[in-house]
């Protein structure tokens, strides 16, 4: 062949082309672009003929419906909002939940004639409306023709009809344009687009065909109305509170919460789809990966945001990311967990944050957190790697989970606060606390992550001279000691560690740890003798600058004497269990007599901590050491939270809605040194929007007042919520129940 | 309080600091950093002392045992790397397989005394190597101390003592570096770091304790150790192959996979667990999200990279992702897969590629793909969303599931194919095939993403002109029409369908849809009538620039006359089932007496569809109509993968290993008009690595040689692969098979 003709000859390759390199077109891969934006939309055309035989043109349009007025009856005090429970909402548009029938009243330039007349509405999400999309839907006024929404005449008088349209329960969530078509013999008119027109439509915890349908009314009270929320924090032994304000309701935090979901490009047609819409938002609500709302750090440096423990509520943050489309600075796990929470609640998904007090972190479903002791029994600093959190918040939706076997709906665990770890899995959940329970940890998603946050042991181990360890405690209690939320209804705090776990040496529980063992999830398998020797830290309330004593109890539980050498390490952590600083390190020589207790006390002054204390001022105590006798170990850890001082948040009671009123804080310096570059801020939902002030200096033993003047919108039980937040002393609140008079 | 004292004043917040906005740090968060790179590591010191009272400084030596040469017995005829299956890579160093016995050859100043000298082998893998994370391993020379790895000395002879160590079954995979360290009374004396001293330690599918373990020789040396590959593509009455070199021992190799998940910032400590490489690596293939391996582009303008159909093998790919550290540019389905087997292969997870013909896709679990037609029975392609591939190529990969309930291990679909609207979903997998097979499908990873490629109904809508639409066809078998993998030990296909589904109307075919349907896969439900009129379209086998004829058979079941007006629409499409133009359209009117048939020809000639043939030259005839007498609708589809014109490869017989041979490829320009921008590739295992050659134009029927020298690097039987791409004339390929002799 070759012979036949001129052989080409090869040559090199042209360069490539210069220019910005063209960003890869879907052509070829997508007929048809994949709608991600709720944003976005498409214009259907106001006339779209029929193509039957007939006059060109405008057709006469005299003998035909025309339409003159639509009122989406969209006020507050309308029953709309009413009876869908979005009248709190700030909002100029219709806001309602799907699976429940809602009122539209359009005005005809004559009668309407129910048996010659046709006209429909149509309810469009997205760009590229299609049908058998879900992102177009006609409604009726026939039985004969429904859609998946049904449709129905409810009253007609004069030339107006008002009709009454039912979303399936399992529509898509967002924002809709509504449009009114008259069929008429040459094709369809319709209304022209006019934002009057838009309507969001949320989940509906109170229809039963939703998927977060929730059956009690009081905690859909709770968990969907109520703005003002409480996170718990501190130690297990002793918990603090904070108020937030989750504000879901605020003007332009339901567009925020739309515009995350927009940013994410998530497709608008898994939208409808709760478990999606939350596992989305667990990626979204950290900036890691996806560039989404806010920017975690645990440094204690905060000069070019926020500091984490300043924020009061969440309405700041979403507004923040919405309008400058960048990541808010700076969180830590309760905000991310607040923010969640008003996303959720926003949208109509159930939801609440817990507090998990000793919560395992960063070990991707590992079940051991491991603590390493030289050889005298003395912890190794640099080889031991803090895994536990003093606490760690994290949210639950409520919802049913079509994607798992029966039996695992209810409440999911999601939390939104990167993880380091776990395979790149900068999200997690939502993971069914009843599949945790049960230690059904192999159904999606990240339930074994979240299984070992409340299931790790704590191994201690002994490290030998030539680098291997065995070892020596297992301590299988510490971990997951107490999950805490606010009650429905009222401020009180509510325990529900026995959602998560069946009682510390139950059958059952063994039962479920063997179940998560066969999943990979790995627990420590030996047991090592059990010290006769005990060593019990008190529990102890100790306010920031406070001089105190820290007594230890060691029990010697053998009819024979006992000598510790203890190594007693105080330490200053940061909450995630991080040691910033060690302000105390004591090793006494302790001896029993069989059968004794002794005490042994340490004198801790504020002089040895103050100067190094970091963020929310824990102190990490943890005394280890070796029985002589016997070589067992014996230890004890316990973190000591420090009371900071309090603002005094004053509101005179009496007020009324839209009568001026003033707030009142005030705050004394007590240390005896100057605060200084120290952020105020103060909200309250339905009271006043976030304000802050910044102070340059407060002078140590001075006091200041902070008087706001505000103007209730609504009636009702609320709180002003208030905190103060310098480097040298974080995280001080304060707030003031208000009732407010209609 | 406040008239005490000096009450500090409000001012502006100081305005933020300017320069570069830090990085935040984990200050806070962790105290040691996470280890997720194989290329950083840290020195081991070559001197710890213990620490004990006794002489400073250095210690004496000469009591003590020093370390004069340390053999890694590294070449590939020595029994390590032919013990492990190791000896076909290209690399310098040790490589071996996990939960298997190797060897090491230590030489010391002076004979070992087993009595009093004491010694051990340290593995360290990644910075901050720790013994509880598997990152540090000392190994052994007693039973007395062992560690997870085993060690034991097998032979000591003059100075030498060879030990063997015994990495375990679950250790990490990566790059290893080994130390020697000897135990003086003083501290511990080690080796200093070499890389000659580095090994890779890789999973292990012979050793029955390793996650990975395949207990089948033939599919072993086919999964593992085989580089030639043939990948399926075509339709599935009328198959195609393309040759692929997976090049997995090729040099620098196995380095770019490790980099892979180094950029991948995957910790370390995860790289032991199969289930969760397999499930990065589907993120890491492609770009997308992560600047992965491969920009995906259907487009048809590849003029800034390779075009997909042009490469050959995966060695240019991984090794230029290694090296220019940025995406290659371009690939579709079956280039991630092919890369993604040579990944698995190269670290020892057994894998292979399969076809699905006719594959549902970018629908997210939905198990419905809708072809929407106009009230005539035209497919209205304005609505019609083309989401049917006419094949799609993803990966399976053999491993237990300890995540999952028993019975879910062995093969498991990954898929690195980015997929569009699945939820962020640009990663695939691993989901339990016979998971997959049993609607199980609420287990991780992405299940049902998988089921619904093999088991989506086609549904027919016929659109009112109100614009509802019902369902008037459903198609239960068209979609998942046959799988493909290449069959083990020779070049023949295997049909693995079977492994995902059970047989068509089989009742645990219908069990496993009810199951899927319980979570959340719906299928259509409607049923609508089957019409009583027959359609069905020829298989062709037609090769470009052909002309043909379709012919069209309608049969008639009923026992009155039928009519149908017919639409047969002729299309170019993309085998991503997008379609790129119309070339034909016909609406034959076709009238059938009572149980008869009818034959309806359409002639297709060259020049109709040669002008606007994109990628794969595939045609797509789908032909819709309406039953006049009944308004049923008959449907048909087809497609037509025009077959191009081949290589023709010849390497003469009698090859040896090291001795120079010619491999010539001839191709002759079969059109009549000339073929521009051609770009060449050539390559074969073993043989040579990855040639490219360019040529400007090959002139209407002209002919090209291109004779290639080579020397052969290894005995046994081979292949040639050659491919020719150009943009008018893509996928061109051509292959030999070639014997070397040693």
């Amino acid at each position: 062949m070759a012979d036949q003709s001129v052989t080409p000859t090869a040559s090199d390759p042209p360069p490539p082309p210069t220019g910005p390199r063209p960003k890869s077109t879907n052509r070829g891969r997508t007929s048809d672009p994949i709608s991600s934006s709720n944003s976005d939309s498409t214009d259907i055309p106001e006339f779209e003929p029929f193509g039957l035989p007939g006059p060109r043109g405008f057709p006469p349009l005299t003998d035909y419906l025309d339409i003159w007025d639509v009122d989406m009856m969209r006020r507050p005090d309308q029953p709309n909002k009413q009876e869908h429970h979005t009248n709190l909402f700030n909002s100029d548009y219709l806001i309602v939940r799907r699976g429940q029938e809602f009122q539209v009243k359009i005005t005809f330039n004559r009668p309407y004639k129910p048996a010659t007349d046709k006209f429909a509405l149509e309810f469009v999400i997205g760009s590229s409306p299609h049908y058998s999309k879900g992102t177009y839907i006609p409604v009726f006024t026939t039985k004969e023709r429904q859609s998946s929404w049904e449709g129905r005449i409810t009253n007609t008088a004069d030339n107006s009809v008002t009709m009454a349209v039912t979303p399936a329960a399992n529509c898509i969530v967002g924002k809709y344009h509504m449009y009114v078509a008259v069929v008429t013999p040459f094709g369809v008119r319709r209304t022209r687009k006019d934002d009057r027109r838009n309507l969001y439509i949320l989940f509906n915890p109170w229809a039963s065909a939703d998927a977060v349908f929730l059956d009690d009314e009081k905690e859909r009270q709770e968990c969907v109305m109520n703005e003002v929320g409480i996170i718990y924090h501190g130690a297990y032994d002793d918990v603090s509170e904070r108020d937030w304000n989750y504000g879901q309701f605020n003007y332009g935090v339901l567009d925020a919460c739309l515009y995350i979901m927009d940013r994410a490009e998530m497709p608008i047609t898994n939208r409808g789809d709760a478990v999606r819409v939350a596992r989305k938002a667990s990626a979204m609500l950290n900036s890691r990966d996806d560039e989404g709302v806010l920017v975690g750090n645990w440094s204690g440096e905060y000069t070019y945001g926020v500091a984490p423990t300043s924020w009061t509520g969440s309405t700041d943050i979403l507004l923040g990311y919405a309008s400058s489309k960048m990541p808010v600075c700076y969180a830590q796990c309760w905000v991310y967990a607040a923010v969640f929470n008003t996303f959720l609640r926003c949208l109509g998904i159930p939801s609440r944050v817990v507090t998990n007090f000793y919560s395992a972190h960063d070990n991707d479903g590992n079940l051991k957190t491991d603590i390493i002791l030289d050889e005298n029994g003395r912890i190794d600093r640099n080889r031991t790697r803090d895994s536990i959190w003093n606490y760690h918040c994290w949210n639950e939706c409520y919802m049913s989970r079509p994607d798992l076997p029966a039996g695992f709906g209810g409440w999911q665990a999601v939390d939104a606060t990167p993880q380091e770890t776990s395979d790149g899995l900068y999200r997690c959940g939502p993971a069914s606390v009843q599949a945790i329970k049960h230690g059904q940890i192999c159904f999606p998603f990240d339930a074994a992550f979240v299984f070992a946050e409340v299931n790790s042991d704590v191994v201690f181990y002994s490290r030998n001279k030539d680098g291997t360890m065995e070892p020596v405690k297992v301590n299988r209690t510490h971990v997951g000691r107490m999950i805490l939320t606010k009650n429905p209804g009222d401020m009180s705090r509510r325990e529900i560690t026995d959602q998560y776990k069946f009682p510390e040496g139950s059958a059952e529980e063994r039962t479920v740890l063997e179940k998560a063992d066969e999943f990979g999830c790995k627990r420590e398998k030996s047991d090592p003798p059990v010290a006769d020797v005990d060593l019990v830290l008190p529990t102890l309330e100790v306010t920031v600058g406070d001089d105190f004593v820290l007594s230890l109890e060691f029990t010697n539980r053998s009819d024979q004497k006992r000598t510790v050498d203890a190594y007693i390490s105080g330490n200053i952590v940061f909450y995630t269990g991080v040691t910033s600083s060690e302000f105390l390190f004591n090793d006494p020589t302790v001896t029993m007599s069989p059968n004794k207790s002794v005490k042994e006390s340490v004198v801790i002054e504020s002089r040895q901590y103050m100067k190094d204390l970091v963020e929310q001022a824990n102190l990490h105590f943890i005394v280890t050491g070796k029985v002589k006798e016997t070589g067992q170990i014996v230890s004890a850890m316990k973190v000591v939270t420090l009371h900071n001082p309090k603002l005094t948040v004053t509101v005179p009671v009496g007020g009324k809605v839209n009568e001026e009123m003033t707030a009142t804080v005030e705050f004394t310096n007590p240390f005896a040194f100057n605060l200084e570059e120290v952020y105020m801020r103060m909200e309250g939902p339905g009271l006043m929007l976030p304000k802050s002030k910044y102070f340059s200096l407060i002078p140590a033993g001075s006091s200041l007042i902070w008087a706001e003047i505000f103007i209730p919108q609504r009636a009702g039980t609320s709180r002003v919520i208030v905190s103060l937040d310098c480097p040298a002393l974080r995280q001080v609140a304060g707030q003031a129940t208000v009732t407010i008079a209609p």
